[in-house]
C-alpha cells in the first residue's frame, strides 16, 4: 500500500501516523521526494482501513498495490477454472449454451422448451421458479412447484438445470438443483453468498446493476472463501443513462474479467437488452469477445409465439442463433 | 394503460391483441388518429405484463397511467405518515436527528458517543452491529454482541436504537431493537422486505446504489403490503460517473419522494459523500430541501480524533452542525 | 402526440388547453377513459414544446408518437445509405477498416503507419492533426502541418484520409481532406454541425460521452437538414460508473442504430476501452454485432513499440486483428 | 508522479523506462519494497503522458500527485476570486441572484420580466438569444435581435445581462454583453474557451452533462491560461440513470469546487431538475451548501402563466424564493 503525504506536512503528525502503522505490524518505507513524501507499507495490509488513512488531513491519497481478492485472482491461480455440471464443462475453452424460459409455468411448457433448446444445442436448462420482482403485486414464480417441474424437464431431456435462489431459507428445496443462480439484485447479499459457499454446487453469480468488476469479484470471493470454488461469473448489462435498451451490455467485462480472474465468464444478452431482436447480435458480440457461454431466454407460449417476446427468442430463432454462435466459435 | 400501435398495422393482428386483452378481463377503448391507433385499457391493469405488450411487433409503445405503488402512494393517502419510535416522531413536520458511529466497537465507545450525540441534540442512536462489507476479509461487525452494547447505550441515554439487519435468520436477535435498517445493498432483497413487513417495528429503508425512486417506493410497498406501514425512506447517494465523492447525493429525491409518497424521507450525508468535511454542507442542503431527518456518522476513537474520519464527524463538529440545522429548520 | 390528463381535471382548464392546441393548428382527438382523459394531437406536432405541456399541472404525461428525426430515419428511407469515399464504400454491406495513429507526428511516422495499415487491409487512414485535449497544457496536434503530412501519406498509399475538425474557422484547411470527423466533445456543437452540412464531404460523427442514441441521430439530422446526407455514425464508448475501462463500449448501439436509421454505423474500440489489449476482442464484438466498419488506433513509434500503447495496437497486432475480422465477416 | 511497477519486472526493461523518463528531463527516485518497486518522478511532469506509461506491460499503475490545473487551483491562489460585473460582485462572500426567461421572445416580455426579477432581488438578467437545441427543427432563438432586446431591458432596469454564446463567429455581436455564458454542451469546445480567454469579460462556465469536476476545472483553465481570470463555475445537473428529474443536481459539487478552486460557484436549479416545483427546494439546498449565486428561469407569458412552466417560475414564485434564500443566507 502506498500512502502519498500532502506537501509541507507537520513532521510530528507524520511520525504519529508512521508509529500507528508500525503498531499494526506493518513495515513502513519512507521515501521523500522534492515535493512530497510517500510511505510504502509492507506486510499484511488487507486489514488496513484505506478510507480512514485517506481521510487524514495530512494524507493526499492512498493506493493499494495488492488486490484484495485472492481466491478468484488469476495472479495466484493462472490456469482457467473449469466448472463441471455432470458431463457439461464451462470455462477453459469449454463453451456452454444455457437456455430456457424466463419463468417455469407448467409441465408442458418447461418440458416442451427443454426439448426444443436441447435439440438446438443447449447443454443446460434455465428457468425461474423463485422470481425477484420489483413489485410485490407481480407474479413471484411457482416456487417449490416450479423446481419440481424443472426436475421433470431434466428427467425428460437429461439437461442439468440452473435456477435462481433468493433466500437462504429456501436452500433445502434446491438440494437436487444442478446450478444455483444468484441474481443481480442479490449480488451483494453477503449472507446468501457465504451460505452458498458452504454448498458443493456450482454457483452462477450475476453482476449487479451498478457494480464494478472488482465488486463482482469480491462477491465471488465470499463464495470461494467459504469453500466453494465452482463459481461462474455472468455479465447481464449495467444501468446507465442510455434509454433505448433496458440495460447496457458491458461486453468489455468479458476479456477484462478473464484477465483478472480464472473463473469462467458467461453473458446474458436477454436481460442485458430486454429486447428479443437484439439478443442474436449481442449473443454474437459476447461470443466474439471470448465469453465461455451464453444464457438465453427462449419461450413457446401462444402469446409470445404470436409476436416477439419482450426479451425471449422463439425456439426456431434460438436454433438459428445457436448454429451461428457455433460457427463463430469455430473461427476463434 | 395506453398502448400506441405502429403505423399501418395489419388489422387481424390488432384484433388478435384486442381479443387477448379483453380475455384478461380488461375493457379496451380504441382511438384511431390520422397516423396511429391508440388502445386505452380500462380495468385492473396491474397484472398486465407491460414489457410483453411493448415487445409485440405491432406495438410502438406502452404507457402505464396508473402507478403500481398503492400503499405508499400519496394519491391514496394525502396526509404525511408520522413514524413513532417511543416518544420520537419522524415526518409530518417532525424532524429527527439520528447519529452514532459507523460500527459498534466497545461499550466505552458506544456509550461515550451516545452521550455526546444526545447532548448535541440527536434523538436516535445509530450504530452498525452487522456490517455489509464488499470484501469477506473486512471486519463484519460485532453482531449479537454489538446489539447488546447498543442496548446498554440506550439504557444509559434513553436514545432508541437504529441498526442494520442483513438476514431474515437474524430477526430474533433484533427483537429489542427500536428501528430496523435495510441497507442499500439489500433494497431489493425482497424476501427480507416481506419478512420485515410482518414485524411491527419501524423500518428505515435505504435507497439502493442505482435504484430509481419508483424502485425504492416499490420496495417500501413490499414492506407495507405485508402489513407494516411504519417505513422511513432514506436517500444515501447514488452511483454516477462523478469521481470526487464516493457517491452523488441526489438531494432532489427529497421533494420528489414527498410528492409521490406520504412516507417520511431522511438523508444520510455521511455515506453519500464518504468525506467528513462534506457532511455539514450536505446535511444543510438536505434540510433546506425539506428532509424529515438526517442520519450522521459520529466517532470518538483516538485515531479518528487525530484527524478527520473518512466520513465521520467528531462530536464537537456534530454539535455545531446540529445547532446550524436547527437554526435552518427555524426559517423553513 | 399523446397527452395524458390527470384524474379529475377541472373541465374549463382542460378546454383552455385544447383551445390553445387547436390555436396552433393541431387537430385534437379527445378520448375519455374510466380513470383518465387522453388527448391525441393530429397534425405537425414538431413545433410543440413537449416539456411545456408536460409541465402543466393538469397534465400527467406527454408522449411523442412520431420521431422528430426525419432525414436519418429508416422509416422514411428504408434502404441502407452507402457512403462513398473515392472507391471505398461504407454501409449497405460494405465494411470499412479505418486505421492510423492517434496523432500525426512526422512524415516518417504517418507514411510508415499508412503503408503498414494498408498492407494489413485498412481502406482509410485516420490520424489527428487538431487534437481536443482536456488540458490546455497538453499537446494540441500539429494542426495545418499535420494535415499536410496526412496528404503526403495519402499520396504515397492511395488511402483516403479521415481527420477531426474542431472549429468552423478551420474549415478552409480541410478542403482537401476526404472525411471530416466530429469528435465526441463536439457532438452537440450545433453551429459546427450545421456548417458541415453545407459541405459535400462525408462526415464521421462520433457519439458524445453521455448522449443517447436519439441525441446522436438529432445531431446527424443537423448535418443532413443542411443538405449533406453523407453521414457515418460512430459508437466510441459511453461514460458510466464502471472504472476498469476508460469508457463502456455500448455494442448494442450498433443494431439499435441500424434499426432506427439507414446511416452506416462504425465502432471505435480504441477510445471506447483505452486499453490496447481490449481492442481486438471489442473489435470482434462490434463486427459480430453488425458494425459497418471499425476505426482503430495503430502506432509505430519506439516508445510504444517497446510496450503496449495505452490504446494503440502495433502494426503486426493490427494485421492479425484485421485478418480475424475478415474471417468473422465471412460467416455473418 | 508515482509509477508503481508490476511484481518481478525484468530489470533491463525497468531500466529502459527509467532512462527514457530521465531523457525527458525528469528526476527518478527508485524505491524498492518487498513486493513492488515504485518510481517517484521529480520535475515538470505536466508533459508526461500518464496513459502511455500506465499502459506499459511492466507498469501496474500511475498516479499524478500534483494537479494539472494551475490558474484555477486554490493551492496556488488561496483567496476567493471575486468576479465583478459593474457594481455586482460574485464570490468571496458575495451572493448573486441571476434570473430571467429561458428565451428572449419580445421587448415586452424581456423588459417585463427584467423589472419583475429586479423588484424581487435579482442583480443580473439572464435570457437566451442563441439557443442550443437538440433538434434542428426547434426554435433556435432570436439571435442578434434577442441580444438587442436584452440591452433594452438592461437600459430600462440597470441589470447587467448574461447570455449564451455558441460560436466564436458570433463574438463581435457580444461586444456589449456583460457576462458570456458557455453552455453545458460546449464545456469542452476548446477553441471557443480559448477565444473567450482572450476577451476581458466574465465567463459563466456551465458543467457538461457528464463531466467530472476536474474536467470542468480544466475547461476553466483553458479560459484562464489565455489571460481571462474572470470565470464563474456553474453546476447545472449531471446525467445519471435517475429518471424522475431531467438531470441529477450534484449539490456536493459546490463545496468540493470551493475546496479545489478559488473561483465562484453558482447553481442552476432550473435546468438541473427541469421541473418548476423542484426549483425552490433545490435553490435552497444549493444556497445551504454554500453556492455563491443562483441562476433561475422566470417567465411571464400567458401559457406559462396559466400553469407551472416546465422549469420556469412565475415572478411571484421567484419573489417568494428570493426572500427565502436571503433569509437562509442570513444564518450561514
Amino acid at each position: 500500500m502506498i500512502v502519498v503525504m500532502k506537501q509541507n506536512v507537520n513532521e510530528d503528525r507524520q511520525n504519529q501516523l508512521i508509529d500507528w502503522l508500525k503498531g499494526m505490524g506493518l513495515g513502513v518505507h519512507v521515501s521523500s521526494g522534492e515535493y512530497q513524501t510517500v510511505l510504502g507499507l509492507i506486510g499484511d495490509t488487507s486489514k488496513v482501513d484505506m478510507d480512514l488513512i485517506a481521510s487524514l488531513d495530512i494524507v493526499e491519497s492512498v493506493k493499494r498495490v495488492t488486490e484484495t481478492f485472492k481466491c478468484c485472482n488469476r495472479k495466484f491461480h493462472p490456469e482457467d477454472t473449469v466448472v463441471s455440471v455432470g458431463d457439461v464443462k464451462i470455462g477453459g475453452g469449454n463453451f456452454a449454451m444455457i437456455a430456457g424460459p424466463c419463468s417455469v409455468e407448467s409441465e408442458d411448457q418447461i418440458v416442451g422448451i427443454a426439448k426444443a433448446v436441447k435439440a438446438a444445442g443447449a447443454v443446460l436448462l434455465r428457468g425461474g421458479a423463485f422470481k425477484p420482482r420489483t413489485s410485490p403485486y407481480d407474479f413471484q414464480g411457482l416456487k417449490a412447484t416450479g423446481l419440481e417441474l424443472l426436475k421433470i424437464a431434466r428427467a425428460e431431456t437429461g439437461l442439468p438445470i440452473v435456477t435462481e435462489i433468493m433466500s437462504i431459507a429456501d436452500l433445502p428445496l434446491f438440494d437436487d438443483v444442478d446450478v444455483l443462480q444468484v441474481g443481480a439484485r442479490n449480488m451483494q447479499n453477503f449472507d446468501l453468498l457465504r451460505e452458498l459457499g458452504r454448498t458443493n454446487k456450482p454457483i452462477l453469480l450475476k453482476r449487479g446493476l451498478a457494480n464494478t468488476l472488482k465488486e463482482l469479484l469480491m462477491s465471488a470471493e465470499y463464495i470461494m472463501a467459504s469453500g466453494n470454488e465452482q463459481v461462474i461469473l455472468c455479465e447481464r448489462g449495467i444501468r446507465t443513462f442510455s434509454d433505448y435498451t433496458r440495460n447496457t451490455l458491458d461486453v468489455s467485462a468479458v476479456p477484462m474479467l478473464h484477465e483478472l480472474s480464472h473463473l469462467p465468464v458467461i453473458v446474458d444478452p436477454s436481460h442485458a437488452t430486454g429486447i428479443a431482436r437484439l439478443v442474436p447480435p449481442m449473443a454474437m458480440a459476447a461470443t466474439a469477445a471470448g465469453a465461455d457461454g451464453l444464457i438465453i431466454e427462449v419461450h413457446n407460449d401462444p402469446m409470445h409465439a404470436l409476436c416477439d417476446g419482450a426479451q425471449s427468442l422463439k425456439p426456431d430463432e434460438f436454433e438459428k442463433l445457436a448454429a451461428k454462435v457455433n460457427q463463430l466459435r469455430g473461427i476463434l
